[in-house]
């Protein structure tokens, strides 16, 4: 299976981010993907289409993105070409604030707006333990210092709420959420601040390793279009 | 629109819940939705067929249940029959404890476990705002203590969550859900325990009142079987 | 209620289509819609901003599009101004070959495809009969002749399926789905191919007039965003 | 991966069944589901325990049930100890006029009603050709003769509709179904009248080797209860 880990190199102004990832987010994610069962490259908002080029799309598996400051900084021919791959038949996991990445909202075909405060105490909760993004998690287990994201989340009902996300100013939010657009399956996942240790977790590792394997396709590449439908039957 | 508030009767051996509720929990609830648009009657376990006889049955537009102790003890042969009312159009606002009621397990299919603990802080959160059921009530609001109820809630997947449920102990819950069954709309309602205040709570109070318009059904007393179906094209 | 019925005078070079509707596709509509309770103006691709200029939305409950040839014509900015109002709260009701309009695509996030052929005998069934779009309509009637879509439809999955439509071919649709994004609640109708009847037949009619009201916003014109929340528990 | 396949024996006294199905149908089903990945016993209503033995349930990670004339004969405590094993993780298929079954009925919460007539010419479509359950079954495919199941199907909102069935006499139906319960998952498939030869068709006989392999737990055995839980914030 083969994974491409993308970030938008937008917390590169920030020491305390670039302390906690010095080869960038994405080499963190990287990092603890690597298995003889996952082959892992990455990509930056600064390589030639973004990192979205024909060639890496087909061949990609599974999509993770985590941006923030470049979530408006696709060009929208780009964003459509991922999103055409993901329809086809490529995974998709959007962490943290790619929520606002304008390849997630399009899939999402909502705002994606959501409230938010620095620095705040989690506890995630699996509330679909049966899931397969859920096996090996712990039923609950505490981010000690994360971005909260709180209710209401602009997303379309999802196919599933496998997470749920409680913070210590008394807000909660729906943390992990799976959708299906065509061949596509997609898993947002809110934890990963980029000065936050998030990453680093064991729980949110296994989390976000599950939901690679979960999101790889059966089948890739898939066209879709109109054809005209001769009768089968009289 | 006529409304049935039912409850079992179970918390008449605890002082601190006929303190909360002089005349009982159904007449807690009775009293703050009666008005112009609401004809509001009460039944309690201990009635003739529990309350349930089929004329009542017939009559009603929306059950309200609320049940601890009573839980498992209407007989089966009652519980079909509101089941079949539910089914046939009848709505149904299930609350609290009441998630163990041998009426709502049957629509749920489910188990409906969950994680509990008694004098917890809760504060409640509208996440879909635009809900008939949410209309007038405020995005967020505390309860000062609450029995806590925490995930997995063991029911299948709901059609929509309204509200989410954070509790002090560091819990989360969907605490405000809807199903569909059939002709029967149904909204299972976490908060009240019996010695708590809940239902003197105006944000809660609203809530009720909204979901009793929202199950009220457009048909009723629908009857379903299984006919044989003549062709109708060649 | 304001319902606004707009379409893209696509079919103007179809004698067949100008013979069935006169004064235009959303005239045939508009003139079944109006009522006391309903003010209906119509629009066209042609107007001024495509008629969805700013005080023409923001007094729209809901709007009502059918669009063929015009799928691809609305300029971006103004798709984006009625998708902002739609999640804002403005109902939408999208007929038959707008499955393919951008504004209907970009709330869906997906490539709405499907299988076609002209001039099939349809069979509607309704399969949520206690839906109040399907009140008051029959449980199946047929159409003698329309355009014949089939599936796999390339939508998300719906909050619900109303009505499946059965084609003489052999084929099958999920011809009425409805879909919540945000504030704004959705209906897709496959039935009415320029140059069929389908908007002349009483079911049909019903159907929309019921989907208009239930399309019609609680609260309209809400602005979505992204604000800090400061803590509310310690 | 164990797989036991279960009917009830009622087809016995149909010359046309027995011709069909010599060694009863769910020896017909286990010919062909039996292979290198999947171990495949079989029992009867007439079996101890109906064929439902808490050793046998203990074992088995798929149960596959048939029944028409049986349907209401498998006693209640009988019923809830397959009905526990599912929600504690077995899978479910339940084919055909089982959607009557006290079993299903018991996880659906709902009537399963639906309209029918014999010897009716069906097409089903794959209307989710991403999901694994449709993995090399064809787009389109014919039965000559099916026992025609028609709408409205008296179920809760399945999570998927995976296929839709077409029928000569203008019908339609949801044929195949997905549900979780818990730890459960469901699929429910339509054809399989006790007469015809379904059960010889390549494509249904992927179609339930898939829903064996899509349905078989990750976690077995699971105990559902209702724990209380200790504060982890404070």
């Amino acid at each position: 299976m083969k994974v491409l880990v993308w970030d938008d190199d937008s917390y590169l102004n920030n020491p305390a981010a670039i302390d906690m990832h010095p080869n960038g987010i994405r080499n963190t994610i990287a990092n603890f993907l690597k298995c003889d069962d996952i082959e892992v490259t990455t990509a930056v908002l600064s390589d030639e289409d973004c990192g979205f080029t024909e060639e890496v799309l087909r061949e990609t598996d599974v999509l993770i993105i985590w941006s923030h400051g470049g979530n408006e900084k696709i060009p929208d021919p780009i964003v459509e070409r991922v999103w055409t791959h993901i329809l086809g038949g490529m995974g998709l996991i959007a962490l943290h604030s790619s929520h606002f990445n304008k390849i997630f909202r399009k899939l999402m075909g909502t705002s994606c707006t959501l409230k938010w405060r620095m620095n705040v105490k989690e506890r995630l909760w699996t509330i679909a333990p049966n899931h397969p993004i859920a096996q090996g998690v712990d039923e609950t287990f505490a981010l000690e210092a994360e971005e909260m994201y709180g209710e209401p989340f602009g997303i379309p009902n999802p196919d599933e709420v496998l997470f749920l996300g409680w913070f210590a100013g008394g807000e909660v939010f729906r943390s992990g959420c799976t959708f299906t657009r065509e061949n596509g399956k997609i898993f947002y996942f809110q934890p990963g601040h980029e000065d936050n240790a998030a990453y680093y977790n064991e729980n949110i590792q296994k989390i976000i390793k599950n939901a690679v394997k979960w999101a790889c396709p059966l089948r890739k590449n898939i066209v879709l279009d109109c054809p005209l439908q001769e009768p089968l039957e009289q």
